[in-house]
């Protein structure tokens, strides 16, 4: 099966799995009171540069829920794009999380949040009769396969940071987005005014391993009850922490993130040149959305080629995302078939 | 390091870690259509000779809460032992999933509650001032290391019936249980009144994998939005289902279970015939509960080895828990040294 | 004082008043099993001509956020208007009372749903990661100070049903809706398709009281413990069905609103007169929103007019209330005040 | 009808009624924002002689809850008697309004917490497996219709402090028990420790007010958000203000309560007197809790008195409370009934 249907089709990376293994010697102290969930906190601050609150978890939708809960009081509102995976795809867990919080869904091209929107839509602060704005979350890589830049980062914080907001980042393709620039992931995260990351793994080659990265001393108070009154301190957690550990030793996670990375842009390079193709966004990390003839699209999946459609269906619009593990056989393969399609039609 | 503090001290089961490499090959359908996962619901189904509803869960704290958040109502009250894992345990998850249901608490001598002291305790039905009475939790194992018989949970259950309860069982050990008698898992289940069942593998040999099993069809049916806004709905399901599989193969939980109980049966044998030493409750799984002198159990501690005291230090209660992989030689140690330090008490 | 801020800044009906005091001699059974309260629900099934289920409570916001607890699921999603009173003005209380639903704000001409709009609206039905459509809440009259007709509200309606959705119409001022137009309360509401209605009377001359009017039956097994467990069962439970016994007694609902709505007429049949104002929306009910020269407004300030901006400064919006006790003196006062500042301008 | 169900089943103190009409002329800004809630709250400020926030709601449900929510997080733990209203009475509305916390019940002699008792209890501060320790909640006059004395108080409070826990007070009848003593508001509350206190109207007097009286400056923060967001803030909010100046002008609530309290004695004091009825608490108070002869019971039930039998039918025990407008008549009356009673039995 050829699937470019989202990266969390893929397995896992062997040197994860391997990781998992070399976890299970004898017994270890349960609940996070283990070695390698220290190291872990270690290898985090080392990697952005001053001291973290790190808390795995298994799954993005916790990573993001818990974050956004030790910011937002249960009648605050949380700012976030109206195609955020917060608003869209979590079957409100961050509404369950927060006790009842508002997302404030916000428009803006290509899947970011511009500041001036979020400055003109935060409103209530002080009204007893409005939800409180409480946070900001913006995921990056968005939603739309972009890149926030440290400016337009640097812009909402300081928007947020006006009205006394929290800023969140969902950073299920962190590594996707940090290796599409020249920064660091301090310059892309605390430097630049956030708050709160959920650094995700899964995506890019873990099994299910995701590590919340608090930038503020004062958001890990609480936290640790939050997680465990919701089903999520793992009592084996150096099978999480050994996911994570292996993640990040010798660069694995930017590495795999940079072949996500270059199959994409190889994918959507082969696709633009192809006539009756137009891609929806600038293609920046491991997420492609193109509009294709509706007979391309019918040929492919006749094919068996794997990918979701994106919308209405009338708008022949598709999402092809590239993973750690894509062949590059198998872009070859897509764009080959893209092309006799685009002849016949 | 000779460990007797929990059975999730103790890491992987090799059968199982070999499965999670065994299912990385390739790409799978995310979120649970996979097909490990579906062969998990299908031998679920076959082992407990019914149709069931199947929910892979990463914890037990997951499994109970949302087994208890689809029988139970915001206004609801849960009866349990005054010792359960869900009352003491759990930092108020079922609490939280269930949007603020109150759990009763119950004593009960050896960790389980008595059918008649329950249906003293369910009360204000109907009363619009009261919580109303909408399930019963009950631990097999129990948190005192005893097992309920079938007469037991039959009389729990017929008691739950009469009031319109629904009957869950926190199963975290259950293939403890299951072994230390001689009935069937479909028994030990719905045939005797339970209607849910957080079914556990982590403690007995998973690296963090529980199944909850529906045995009445519509607790299933808002099963998957509660579990998905939890965010305990895995991306890479197939590698909580690997768990799961390899875990129901070849009859590895129940092997695992045996070598446990069997350990607890050495070291509790071996305990009660030491000079001082008295079991606090019969031992039929593997957790052990004794009263030790007290220089005993400091001499213990400073030899190495490692366990809880339980209660207040002036009890001199311990527990100790044995597990799949503990070794009789560690056993033996154990009874060599507290023989010892009897001898010289 | 001449104030147009609001219909809740008026005092209590004479008639009202005056009914609790008749309501006050002796003892009478707490928390609703009293004779009044027995007699309101009556009347309400009169008035209605059907079955109901009547739930007295003290606000709008708790008969709006119990009305919607009874139809959603914390993982519900809740379709309105963008302007609605429980998106805009209840600091949360339906996502509180639901236990994290969404609310689904939709756009709509002069304050009100167009059900191509609703329809085009309603997605994820089935889909995990979705929230799950459950309900739709209409304002009746508007926020804009419109009426939704027989056919919209049918219109609306139909597509709930398709969907599967209950029908929730916050009926603050129901009243002034229903007097605007020649349907009877049936007609409005279930003949209509609507299943749950918050019947205000606060706004119309009760110092505090509304009454949920629950249409289908099954919506009214759970509403007793929730409203209990909110705090909205009054002990004292004659004194809020006096209220509304009272309200209902004698046509005095139909007459204030009959009032407030020819005062508005007046008031803005007046002000669209003038040179340089103009009405954002028909004036249908009690409500009226212009746009005056800030000039204008400056002066009537100035002068001692009380009323709300309405939006943005700039915008020279105000929103301008009439009551069932506003005095045609006070409105042709604002009228000459405004014509003068026009002439001055 | 001669009742002595409950002291809620009184109407109205004729002052409180005639305040309602008082407070009827004119406009008057909502939502608390009006006159006579800023005299309420000076005038607090006064009888508790030190700086208090002041938030009238409707009920004591409402007060307790939305107290007890701005000082305990959802992962919290509430200490209170097992017989308190917010754990037997409240529908779990404690668990409603905090999120989820978990009440703790406390056994206690007469309806009253110990000091010792409730050190005891306190467990699992910084356990990430425990709810934190966040309130205690005790209730003056407590449910058996006795008082805690100013020590007893202190005690507790003292223990609240070493822990780090808030001290509610639910006062539904706290004007009842400060008349039982010579003490001041202030010694009652704050002096000794109180933090927050339920200040009850209703039952003696009002139509349904409380004034939620915080101690803390802190504790006010959020409490408006959580007031509006329950749908506990009154649009018309003088009319419960106008309830709770009435209340407090010319010592009102404490002469109503001390009427009430004399009934009780007179009451309770010619019961004992008689043979074969035995007090089961030392009355206080205005309730009294006595066994009865079974006889007797049926007798003056029959003879159409009106009260609550309390706890197992068996037990032969019955509850009588007595009001403000409790007339002595229907107090002798209800003497002769049960002395001619005890004599044929």
């Amino acid at each position: 099966m050829v699937s470019f249907t989202s990266d969390n089709a893929s397995g896992a990376a062997p040197e994860i799995l391997e990781a998992l293994a070399a976890a299970n010697g004898g017994a270890a102290m349960p609940y996070g009171a283990d070695a390698i969930t220290a190291r872990v906190q270690a290898r985090l601050a080392e990697i952005f540069e001053t001291e973290v609150a790190v808390f795995p978890v298994a799954t993005g939708t916790a990573a993001n829920s818990l974050s956004l809960a030790v910011m937002v009081p249960p009648y605050g509102a949380v700012y976030c794009h109206e195609a955020a995976h917060i608003q869209m795809d979590e079957c409100g867990a961050p509404e369950f999380y927060t006790g009842g919080a508002k997302l404030v869904p916000l428009p803006g091209a290509h899947g970011k949040i511009e500041a001036s929107v979020l400055g003109a839509a935060i409103e209530g602060a002080g009204n007893v009769h409005a939800v409180q704005p409480a946070a900001v979350s913006i995921t990056q890589a968005s939603e739309a396969g972009t890149v926030y830049s440290l400016a337009e980062i640097a812009g909402l914080a300081e928007v947020a940071r006006a009205h006394g907001l929290g800023l969140h980042m969902d950073g299920a393709r962190f590594a996707n987005a940090l290796v599409a620039g020249n920064h660091s992931p301090a310059e892309l995260t605390w430097k630049s005014g956030v708050d709160a990351l959920s650094f995700g793994a899964t995506k890019n080659g873990a099994l299910g391993a995701e590590a919340v990265v608090l930038f503020k001393p004062e958001l890990a108070a609480t936290f640790g009850y939050r997680r465990k009154r919701a089903g999520h301190l793992f009592s084996k957690m150096r099978f999480l922490s050994a996911q994570l550990e292996a993640y990040l030793r010798d660069d694995l996670w930017l590495r795999n993130a940079r072949h996500a990375n270059a199959m994409a842009a190889r994918l959507s390079t082969g696709l633009a040149a192809i006539a009756g193709v137009s891609l929806s966004h600038p293609v920046e990390a491991n997420e492609i959305f193109a509009r294709l003839p509706e007979a391309m699209i019918a040929d492919l999946l006749a094919q068996g080629f794997v990918f979701y459609r994106w919308g209405a269906e009338a708008n022949c619009e598709v999402r092809l995302v590239t993973s750690f593990d894509t062949d590059p056989k198998d872009v070859d393969a897509f764009l080959a078939a893209a092309s006799a399609a685009a002849t016949r039609g």
